[in-house]
């Protein structure tokens, strides 16, 4: 296992990694260009020097990554590199062109962010339970590949090998597509009178939270990946003529709404993993201390195992409402079973 | 005050406006067309039966509104009647066919929601906070609103009055083009390879929830809304032109994203209204069954009520990741108390 770590970059990404890692006893040192980020993240992560560092972690913005890189390979040509920028073939083509080995250069991605930046916006957890991509060329070291690895899998998240092209031409579709659909349509509440904007719901405030990211992060990510990026943005485009020549008639509209929802459904469940058909068990309860325990005692009893939950109540109500998201087996049994011991279950039907 | 309110629909809106109705001592009866869904609404919300209703609340999908408001003036011709339907000039015009004194009609819309529907995802603060459009016409007895302006005061949403035609284009806005861009977006990951969503993130997650909306009823509100709708979706297509066109530049590119932003930063409060705040406490979890019904009964014992919670996990991991949501004092000590008796608990430290 690694054990000593320097981390060039103390924005989310590389502070979040920098307090993750600490917690894990392994010797981190936080470097920034800017002094007061620099500081932050010293405090926040605890960061001791390091004479030698085995890895270290580039995790600037992506303009800034082949200077360092340079720098980091001159001081330290013997460590590990790897970075955490949102495109793979600039950053791997930067590499080849300093260094014609970069046996020990590891590319990587972290599918974690949020929509604020900085050491402030770090947290230890950041990573836990999300894919972290890396995309090994033929010239990468399989030992560097391995501590990269094991570095990723203390992080708490789960290694996905991908070539670099097809990385790019994910991320364009699930994260750069999205990003700029978020900020068109935040763009188009600029003239919008302010009472109109009073009626905003969940719907609204979810579709643009993320028109509130940096800009000076992601121009330099749709810029870097405009090939796909245009592509997509064509095709859209074009779907959205579909939509408007569609209008007239309602079950078009619903067939265009279900090839969203059937989009929707495939993103896997929580975080990696493949998005499971469950079913759905709803339970009134009483919303008091000891009423989930006892039901997931039941459960246990019953050798169910719950794969998801939702809890729905509201302050002031004697009910609320547990849905509990179970193989379509375990359903119908606990359902049965729960039935007649007197609890108040409402299968749903299909 | 309302002492007596009869609810024709028992879906989200209905059975949510149920809830929260009953628990200021005003007798709700709840009907619905689907036994079952009538069955489930009646158990949560405490429904009885009502000779005379002082308020019915129409609270069916937009098609079926004509027929139920005609059926219910017929039984109680004295009653004031409301409705809860996204478009306001259509059910105006409706009613105005049906009975041309219309006096005791007044139409609303509440602006809540959520992705999924039915009784069984009713919560009876759905309404807390939000913003809910009456539409008052010059036929509408200052009565009947003056009564129906109490009632929305008791679901703890505020009043916003607007005339039908401005609130059409209004919810356009901020509520019709969000859905469709976030179905037209879901719509794309249709043929995207599987193991490249896997490291969908939460920008995906958040731009694509309402993708899963119920086709059916936004059929319907899009067909009705056509002419708003289409103007938009338009405009939309040169915006997204006008996004391609920058893409060879940063600094063009940055402009835009920087307009999305300013439009996000003119929506009001954070989180729409009072977002409740709680504290999370993620768990490290073994995935079997038991565990969840000993944490809960950890809970218990130490009278902590959890107000909400999340499980991650992954095929193929032995471990889960709970995570609950807790008012900041219990997830103090109940933090202390799973460490102390050897649970992974990792409390987030701000």
């Amino acid at each position: 296992m690694i054990a000593s770590v320097r981390i060039v970059g103390a924005g989310l990404i590389g502070s979040s990694i920098g307090m993750a890692l600490s917690t894990h006893d392994i010797a981190v040192e936080m470097i920034d260009s800017d002094p007061r980020s620099q500081a932050l993240a010293r405090d926040l992560v605890g960061s001791v020097v390091i004479a030698e560092p085995e890895l270290i972690i580039i995790a600037t913005p992506l303009s800034a990554f082949k200077k360092v890189f340079e720098e980091q390979i001159r001081l330290y040509p013997d460590s590990i590199v790897m970075d955490i920028g949102s495109i793979k073939t600039k950053p791997i083509h930067d590499v080849e062109i300093i260094d014609t080995k970069n046996a020990n250069f590891v590319a990587t991605h972290p599918m974690a962010g949020r929509e604020v930046g900085g050491a402030e916006s770090a947290r230890g957890d950041l990573f836990v339970s999300r894919s972290w991509v890396i995309t090994p060329t033929e010239s990468t070291s399989p030992d560097a590949v391995e501590k990269v690895r094991e570095l990723i899998q203390v992080l708490g998240a789960h290694v996905v090998v991908l070539d670099p092209t097809s990385h790019d031409a994910a991320v364009a579709r699930i994260s750069h597509l999205p990003q700029i659909l978020s900020s068109l349509l935040a763009s188009t509440l600029e003239n919008v009178p302010g009472e109109w904007l009073e009626l905003a719901g969940a719907g609204l405030r979810d579709t643009t939270r993320i028109a509130a990211s940096d800009e000076n992060l992601w121009k330099e990510i749709i810029h870097s990946n405009r090939e796909e990026i245009s592509q997509l943005l064509l095709s859209l485009q074009n779907d959205i003529g579909v939509f408007i020549a569609a209008l007239g008639d309602e079950e078009s509209i619903a067939q265009l709404l279900l090839k969203g929802k059937s989009g929707k459904m495939r993103i896997p469940g929580k975080h990696g993993g493949k998005a499971r058909e469950y079913t759905y068990l709803p339970i009134v309860i009483e919303d008091k201390p000891g009423q989930l325990g006892a039901i997931f005692n039941e459960c246990a009893l019953m050798q169910v195992n719950v794969e998801d939950l939702t809890i729905e109540h509201s302050p002031g109500q004697l009910n609320a409402l547990i849905t509990l998201a179970l193989n379509a087996n375990d359903a119908s049994i606990l359902s049965d079973h729960l039935s007649a011991i007197g609890w108040n279950v409402h299968p749903i039907r299909k």
